[in-house]
């Protein structure tokens, strides 16, 4: 098997590389290399210093495709073509259809804007410069996208830094003939995603290891994120049998903890499961402050499902809203399993839905106690047919804390609903 | 002006590098640099790849603080430890104290976890495995931060990938005496930051040029995040006069949008003027499903302000525990700014709130109409002086719709507040 061809994605932008504002076209044109059969190498990011734009270009050299945005603009700043040219050796020349096409965009701006077109002039002619070879691929606003073919059927394509601009130029790249015939030299993989729950990031691990581990056309990712563990196995062409084969021996001890294998998040399926049986959904919650009905109902068409919750921060709202009983919170503390189960109930009754789903917790930094210290969460999923609680013990700050607690909780209705599906009770 | 120290941030994770996620490291990292004085260079993503990573490391090699994050799991894809030992030239050893630390951490996992602590043993000792003149810089689960200084005063950081992990340990870092040491050659800029709201980002950019610009000292930019615009003045020692020129000029123009000259967002505010007047305050939402109390609840010592809020996602819950009238449902429909006032009013006396602001819109991408179409929210604020409701319509995904609304109705809250503040009704 031929190693894919290598991308090298260079993004510019001082306020990029300052972290001011996060990059969205290092990712997007990554997703697209990807996509496409190259290997997403590296994404540099880069301020407006020739100099260091100049160094990320010349450490990009050894790829096939080096993916390049922001820089284009009219001013003196903007120097992203005179450094692409600089680092591939070739001269600057005015292109005159382009030149044409930018004064005319300028002219109408000019007009727009009521200034004097003298005034865009000098912009024009700098934005219609190109390295010899380069061919445009259209216009994003004045500033031209260009493709700059290379020995060896490598490749240089340079786009421009707003988001929307880069990803309607981006498809011009890849119908250049340059870009096809670099593209004919690979496959686009496969990819197979696995996502588990309440198992630790090294017994998947070795569990890929015991399966003989990844290799022979099957690359895998394993990734602890959002408190769950996602699996990616990335499939060249022709190794199906071969991953059919790891996926079978892999997932063989990891059954019980394997709640999807797709893109869809645990809020999904719990949606899904209530959706099958006609059940609706509310939440209580106390610690996460809403965060479990905005991820329920950050889901399109949630709301044939989810009727809603309460946000019971105070002991007032928990015994008013909840029906929690003053004499339970006296004798237990608002962080209890007792006022978790008493919470589910009463959100499942005051708003009339089929299950629901509690959490109470200590988020900090402050609230803490040596009994209840910060971290120490209680949560309770109430169906039709039975309960599930926990008592959890969170690290972290309090961002940490409500976001885990999140993540376990509709885990929790989860594995209600499958075990009532699978076994009613 | 000595140039300032380089900073060069090394990211490595392959679900970043394929744009499958989107790195958080790289930009909080170059903004502590450029905090604490350092030149952010360049931020470098690249995937679990050794070859990929250790190409990153020596092009990195010229900077002075080489700062690294990711890659530190137990698993045999977690390289960095070994590839940043390799580019420097150290041997690696298991450092005892370290492996005491990560086994106490993994046994207490292990009984969790109901498993066997064989599983994690391989995983412990090569999670304490450092480059031998590596000082660790604490633990974040089972990964040890690590700082290793080089010649010249310059240092590696090496952290894990885990954003929140990453950020509790940095701190760790600057406080070694190697960091400090580099930190001693250079003077962190001032910096300014003005937060704004309700103005477009190119009226700033505009008062910006009127008031002359950065330049001489002072840099400044404008950055439109959160459906706010951020402006940042980063202020050379020595050009404070210039910076009070700049920022009197620059904001003259600009007053009524200005909303914060500190970090703190916009839920801060509404809580502190809360605060300062004593009023508690209560939320009811519809398509942002809990989002605007999971924000205010987000701050620590928000239960002192915050009585919790209802989730009315379907009509029955906004009726019956929102105290909507049926009639006035039929009438306007949900997503109307009569419903919007009940809501607000309804949250005000069910929870017994002083103050309470509400949400109804239409999320998308279903439930649109001619009339109502998707992106079109309403939303109210009522406080003991008075109320505010305002009529919108987003552009956007479902994601970008909720968001915005968030951000919207909590100036909304805000300028209440303020009003009532400055001119008491």
């Amino acid at each position: 098997m031929t190693p894919r061809p290598r991308a090298v994605v260079v993004v510019t932008g001082s306020e990029l590389v300052r972290g001011e504002r996060t990059d969205l076209n290092g990712p997007f044109l990554a997703r697209e290399a990807l996509k496409h059969g190259l290997e997403p190498a590296r994404i540099a990011i880069v301020g407006d210093s020739p100099a260091e734009l100049e160094t990320a270009l010349r450490d990009a050299l050894g790829a096939d495709a080096i993916l390049v945005s922001g820089g284009l603009g009219p001013t003196h700043d903007d120097r992203t073509v005179e450094m692409v040219a600089r680092v591939l050796g070739l001269p600057l020349v005015v292109d005159p259809e382009l030149e044409a096409q930018i004064e005319s965009v300028s002219r109408a701006a000019a007009v727009r804007m009521r200034r004097d077109y003298a005034d865009f002039a000098p912009g024009v002619t700098k934005q219609a410069t190109r390295p010899s070879t380069a061919l445009s691929l259209g216009l994003a606003g004045t500033a031209p996208g260009l493709l700059i073919p290379r020995d060896d059927g490598r490749v240089v394509v340079v786009l421009p830094g707003p988001p929307g601009e880069l990803q309607r130029l981006w498809p011009n790249a890849l119908e250049t003939e340059a870009f096809r015939a670099l593209l004919a030299r690979t496959q686009a993989p496969g990819r197979r995603v696995f996502r588990l729950f309440g198992v630790s990031e090294s017994a998947v691990a070795r569990a890929l290891a015991e399966a003989g581990g990844d290799g022979d056309g099957v690359e895998v990712t394993i990734c602890a994120r959002d408190f769950e563990i996602h699996v990616d196995f990335v499939v060249e062409p022709k190794a199906d049998a071969r991953a059919d084969e790891l996926e079978r021996d892999f997932l063989a001890p990891l059954g019980q903890w394997l709640y999807g294998s797709d893109e869809r998040g645990v809020e999904e399926h719990v949606l899904e499961l209530c959706r099958a049986r006609g059940l609706t959904i509310a939440t209580a919650e106390s610690c996460t402050g809403g965060l479990v009905a905005a991820r329920l109902t950050s889901v399109p068409g949630s709301s044939d499902v989810v009727l809603g919750g309460i946000v019971a921060y105070s002991n007032g709202v928990k015994e008013r809203e909840l029906a929690v009983p003053a004499g339970l919170l006296a004798e237990h503390g608002a962080v209890s399993a007792e006022v978790a189960a008493a919470m589910a109930r009463g959100a499942r009754e005051r708003l009339g839905a089929d299950v629901a789903v509690s959490v109470t917790g200590v988020a900090g930094p402050g609230g803490g106690t040596a009994e209840k210290p910060v971290g120490l969460v209680y949560m309770h999923a109430e169906g039709p047919d039975g309960c599930l609680g926990r008592e959890l013990s969170f690290p972290g700050d309090r961002a940490a804390i409500r976001a885990r607690s999140v993540v376990i909780a509709l885990h929790l209705v989860r594995a209600l609903l499958a075990r009532s599906r699978d076994e009613p009770v």
